[in-house]
């Protein structure tokens, strides 16, 4: 269903439309905060400002755009309807201050590598596409890759009703609010199934190419990972009157998990980590009556992430015994282990003169939609391994070769 | 200088006023969260209405209301320019989901003394009052004692306009928006040199009353005490890409910081508490580039405190050299040890017949003005000790008995 649609009959000249600089110096001020950091959260202003900033692009270089039942945006050479599309994209929000890559480099690349095959004279052979997924960080409604979850049905329908942001604000209500009709949100097999194979460029959150002679790599797979709120449940009281041997002080039971996480993350080649934490009532002098840490954990297989979670949980409910503190675990959101399709994987990485291939723990829409249609994910460069940060980055001829190994890539499918 | 002036010269008849019950019935509702805690906070919407009615209790006796120049409001009997007042009351903000005897006891407490005074036939050989300081818990602003500090002089004008709430508005700014005028903000000693003494009735903080058959104790002393903040400055990073050991993950330092914390105070017996915390970005799937942790800490003497905290400071910096995290303390308020008048102590404990005499870590406004006019402070038991939380109670006998106390005690000083 196209909510807004343009016909992309008669596209402009190659060479008209603007050049990756041009881009990115139009989408580097939308959403950026004063401290340097993207606040570009689903259904936002900012994201409203990224998504206008999508279809200008498309528009420039004759492309239909299309927006899904879920909110996801397309831009099409040729007949979506045809079926077999080749489709490269990425997503445009981000993370609480993030950087400005996680996303937008392959949204970015994707244009850029169509003008690049545009300007080669490649025929396409297939119906054509460029995605911006809504949604991809979970930033403002705590799970991750809404879009691609709900057209591939992992989210469900009545799952994406009961989300709601840090004010209350329900998920379709924000869709509305920005002007897209909710009324459709869910599983969208049909748009799947006319897909041939989707490829999905992104700066690599990592350091495994900064010490090769590779600007490129491919994707393997994406470790299976999850998040988990740990409530942790005392008794609020004066900080300077309760005698140490009379509290229940939650937040000594949620330092000492914190530990524990680590700990054990590091015994079993895992990760853990606690970055989002509420305290209840957050006074000074108040002992918390409530301190709800989120703890993110990722394993190379699913044994072992199980296995690093119940080992956390278990050092939580220790200690709360000891300090008289409840602990309550709830499983927000669990994404399987995901193997990226091999003869796609095998394919690209030949094309790109045997580029290393390479596993990750970040989640990213190519895994969700991997479990319905052919995908893969080339990864750039990233000199620090920064990542979710201002600080992330990647050098401007390592961008480039992005770029030039996309349109390769998308050339020898086409 | 009064704002707000209205001359008691005929007070109605004795019995005419609100009961006890009618009062806490009236106050009861005003700035109570759906949760059942108070909010409160200084200059707020909620405090205006504890305001209001403070002025009406006043009005309704016949008392002469007054807006001191720091937002501190006085119901006077008598003429304040005669000097050695006799003062009693306390305060009616709250910490966040604070209680609803913290403060507003001692306030409601005072009105049904003087009720009490009045119906007994009790002459007034001096000027009396009845006082609200403003801003006492610090809940908006982070200071404590905002309206006594300044009013002694021991919170500069200067500092007081620097104070800023977590929406980045200045405390005049405050103060001007709720009503009262900021010009005059600043050290008052002609007001507190009009005072001979003053008394303050507080829900006791603690469980030293709860096991022996006294429903009111003597204040004795106020433990030394101050808040610092912990700022641990690490790395912002994807919590699902970056290796363990390339973290500089400031919520481990955090961590083990709450946890030397307890362990150096309980081993100094001392009180150390971490219950106010603050991370950026705060993002489920990020490694938190700063991580900021408030620090109460309180002693029996300055030497031990000082000590405590720089144990406390040495692990924090110990262990963010481990992490990769940059620690950096800085103290925000400090309030030494006050010992209450000694020969109003004891006037009072024999007055009420051998009332226990018990020291506290909880600072009060009667601390602030006990460096400029002989204080006493009178505690009603609190069974379970509980205190800065909407579980904090205090019998409905204990109560009047607290009422009566403080009757027998101002009546002995008239």
């Amino acid at each position: 269903m196209s909510q807004d649609s343009h016909r992309g009959d008669t596209p402009p000249p190659p060479g008209a439309a603007p050049s990756f600089h041009s881009m990115w110096k139009d989408l580097h001020p939308l959403g950026r905060h004063s401290g340097g950091g993207y606040r570009r959260y689903a259904w936002t202003p900012a994201d409203a400002e990224c998504r206008a900033w999508f279809a200008e692009q498309a528009r420039a270089r004759g492309l239909a755009v299309e927006v899904d039942r879920n909110g996801n945006q397309w831009a099409w050479h040729g007949d979506p309807a045809a079926g077999n599309a080749l489709v490269t994209g990425s997503h445009l929000d981000s993370v609480p201050d993030g950087g400005a890559y996680d996303g937008p480099l392959g949204v970015l690349s994707a244009f850029a590598a169509y003008d690049e095959l545009r300007a080669r004279g490649t025929g396409f052979t297939r119906p054509f596409a460029i995605v911006n997924f809504a949604d991809e960080e979970g930033a403002r409604f705590g799970v991750a890759c809404v879009g691609s979850r709900l057209a591939s049905g992992t989210l469900t329908r009545e799952a994406a009703h009961a989300l709601r942001d840090a004010d209350g604000i329900a998920l379709p209500q924000a869709m509305e609010a920005a002007g897209h009709d909710p009324a459709a949100l869910g599983a969208d097999p049909e748009r799947l199934s006319r897909i041939g194979a989707f490829v999905e460029l992104h700066i690599e959150q990592g350091r495994a190419l900064a010490g090769t002679p590779h600007p490129v790599g491919v994707a393997s797979a994406i470790w299976p990972h999850g998040r988990w709120r740990f409530d942790f449940h005392g008794e609020a009281n004066h900080a300077g009157t309760t005698r140490l041997e009379d509290r229940h002080d939650p937040m000594l039971t949620y330092a000492n998990t914190v530990l524990a996480a680590r700990k054990k993350a590091r015994l079993a080649g895992a990760l853990a980590t606690f970055g989002k934490v509420a305290v209840e009532p957050n006074g000074v002098n108040a002992i918390p009556s409530l301190v709800s840490g989120w703890l993110d954990s990722r394993a190379p297989d699913e044994e072992t992430l199980a296995g690093v979670v119940a080992e956390i949980e278990r050092a939580a409910a220790e200690r709360g015994g000891r300090d008289g503190v409840g602990v309550r675990v709830t499983r927000e959101s669990a994404t399987p282990l995901v193997e990226f399709d091999h003869a796609l994987r095998d394919t690209l990485a030949a094309r790109l003169g045997g580029a290393p291939v390479l596993p990750t723990g970040a989640g990213h829409d190519a895994g969700i939609l991997s479990a319905s249609v052919p995908t893969a994910m080339l990864y750039v460069r990233n000199p620090t391994g920064i990542s979710h940060s201002p600080a992330e980055s990647a050098g401007e001829d390592d961008c480039a070769a992005g770029v030039a190994a996309l349109a390769d890539v998308l050339e020898g499918l086409l």
